[in-house]
């Protein structure tokens, strides 16, 4: 019979309370912040920049606390504090990917590992912090052509599909098509339809490390998709979802006690 | 009624024959081969390397061509043509993570989502290929104390457990425990259970590009672990799942025409 | 160019709220209860029975408004109506998995896929409603020999885990041991070792339909586990985090109208 | 230090040789077989049935024993010792799934839990064997107006879409849409798109016990869709990835001897 050794049949509980605890959410917006600063057609749609539109749009529809980071600031806007006081990063880049510095790239994707959700939207498949989080190319098809999307619904009760209807249709996108280069999802919850023939899965979830990763498809800069009610949902929900539930920094692999008896306790390895 | 426009059917099939159409299976071991040239300890276990224990299992059970590489050849021995050449690689390394080139390592990422296939042994959780191809930081806890590990078997129809019992008992192993900071993976097929108390999801795989990645926990350098009759079944079980049934460089996402009408066809994009 | 067909963008947002706005959950736990009444031994741990301890547990840890049901009573207390105001329901079972009506059965099997939550403790692995949503056989190997079980936890930042330690160390237990014949779960979250030499999946999650089915290995009858503070939290995360989001009878193909032109609109299908 | 109960390191490997060891592939193919009889229209496509297209398809592709059975033969064609040495079933049934007799979808059922390997197709989703694997509706939208139908290839480097380009057209089809009421899928190969609007995720696979579940959309019996080489492809791709590679009757669950030292090995289970 084996002489158990004397510790508690469990560790103490985490005395640390849940991040969310009855708080409101700490949601940042990351936005690249060139098209709209360049672009006359992009700025007559979204005139303080997406990240603007965005912030209005999840204040409307959570108890959250909202705020904005975007490229040209320093560190752009993402210094080590700000990502430690934020459940929830939200991504939107598109022609910069390249300038956003390796070192704020791996705060993000290390911040994420931590436990901080990270919604990633539409062209940011291309960014730093997704690409490295996925593995993978995150390559696929595209097409600018004025034309229809139509998003279905396949977890209707699903917390990020709370009251989205059976299906959401835009009248103009970017297409963006299958094969999309990415890990299979966790959850694969909306598909896209679009009326130059191909399909494209629009809504996943990984979870990473300690955190969830979201991306939603939809969001091309010339086209006012963020003023949809229904894609605005599906952000909003999107943040509350992904929201980090725990903050802690698993990236060493610590030698350990053993919990039974073992042959030989005190050995010293080779290293 | 949309006027189609007119393309074939399908597009053609891709004239390109599989991988391996009746061919023996093209795998190169990595090996990082320093405890085997430092230590006695190790050395007897090991005369001539890990790689070279591996490679004489796989070529016994396999219809196989096995070349080798380690960390102190040129290039590490994995130059571009090498990948080129390889239907799977399998890689050991413990001690010098560090030292493995950058350049290599993204050439081997790289090789692994256009289609290589991969088998990360033991403390190879921590090489950069690997942990660039998790996106997480694949850290554990672990214990090295002479103790027994016994690793079940979930799965007893799948291929990499093809001839494997319900469980295979090695009286001696490093531990490595739970939590694995590793994606969900796409198969779990073993678990393994330690004297010492802990547990481990010891194989699994993903799919990243279009390459399959595999992990298999034994293998500590002190311990004969390689020698053992249905861990080397299961390493070549593995090195003929994952080997490359496609090669093909998917890092483009190219602008494609519609295949049905669309409104604005020639639209030229902000770019 | 295609005509549009004339309909709204997308449908109406389902005007139904979500089943728990705000509200407390409402959980019924079914249980046997033939354990408790014929057997001394059990009695003296569950004296009212396993159902009211985990009443207990429930209220004091959840704002919800628990019932009870069991097999002896007239429909096994599950009445349609007692399901249709259930958002979650836990099921405790083991000698007469067989007693229990096939209508009613089938009763809650089709009260799942309409989204109400099913948290299955323990023994119900074997039982009517677990198996028909699982469509495996539901086998695995077993032993009681009051022995050590420890739960390890996988996903410390998962709703169902928060508040819960790294590991879960239960005294005694019987034994569940793996291969356990059940699909792939979509999360899995605990892993058990025994002290006799197996490993369990013991927390795991399916979606089926709307609803989300959660199994939980720990709760022999003869052992105080439902007395256990962790294996009580676990058990109200889970109810929390089963709890239907919706509840929608989608179990007819409806004949649905083309969103854009089709060559046959009218077209009579052969039947 | 725990006194190790003297048993074999590992249990002997299984001495069953694999299924298919170097032996054709074993398929039974079944049809309902009604519409053919009846329908001058799906006669005129498939004068002797859907099941002999696909039986010279299947021929021409693989090296294959290929058997049929039809609903009007005595237990439909399905005796335990047809299925006993069936490696793969493939099964198109659509308007009398309710004639097929419980007992024989339960033998079927009870195969493919015990490694025999399932091909099911088109409106096969509504079929006893199908819905019992799934343990949900499997219920959907749907419209027969003569439309398009895209098949999106998403893995091509998985064995079932070997030689398959990057999508396969469909000239006309019936449409099936999204929401699919099945479990989320082990892997997401294909995804349609519907004139008409839709999207189905019309390739996918699942594990249940030891064997493998595929479901293919296209095979509407008024359109020749079984004549296309695409689909042909795919089907046999399918029908040899989903072969038995194991049989074994996994539904009992033994009481089993501890490996290691327990506190009460001989104890009486209270049943």
């Amino acid at each position: 019979m084996p002489e158990t050794p004397s510790h508690p049949r469990s560790p103490a509980a985490d005395p640390r309370p849940p991040v969310r605890a009855g708080e409101p959410l700490r949601v940042t917006i990351w936005n690249e912040y060139l098209h709209e600063v360049e672009s006359d057609v992009v700025r007559a749609v979204y005139p303080d920049g997406i990240h603007m539109a965005l912030k209005r749009a999840l204040e409307e529809r959570l108890p959250a606390l909202v705020r904005t980071a975007t490229l040209r600031e320093p560190d752009h806007g993402l210094a080590q504090d700000v990502l430690d006081t934020t459940d929830v990063l939200l991504w939107w880049g598109h022609k910069a990917h390249g300038e956003v510095r390796d070192d704020v790239a791996e705060r993000v994707h290390h911040a994420v590992l931590a436990g901080m959700g990270l919604v990633v939207l539409h062209s940011g498949h291309y960014s730093k912090p997704f690409t490295r989080l996925m593995g993978t190319h995150a390559s696929l098809t595209w097409r600018e052509a004025d034309e229809k999307e139509r998003l279905w619904n396949l977890q209707p009760g699903h917390p990020m599909l709370e009251g989205v209807p059976a299906f959401v249709e835009l009248p103009q996108e970017e297409m963006y098509g299958e094969r999309f280069d990415v890990p299979d999802p966790d959850e694969l919850l909306m598909i896209s339809w679009f009326q130059g023939g191909e399909v494209f899965r629009s809504l996943m979830t990984w979870r990473r490390g300690h955190g969830r990763v979201v991306y939603f498809r939809p969001g091309h800069e010339t086209y006012p998709t963020y003023h949809d009610p229904n894609v605005q949902r599906i952000v909003a929900n999107a943040a509350a979802y992904a929201a980090a539930r725990l903050r802690r920094d698993d990236a060493a692999s610590p030698n350990v006690a053993a919990h039974e008896p073992v042959p030989n306790p005190g050995k010293d390895p080779i290293l």
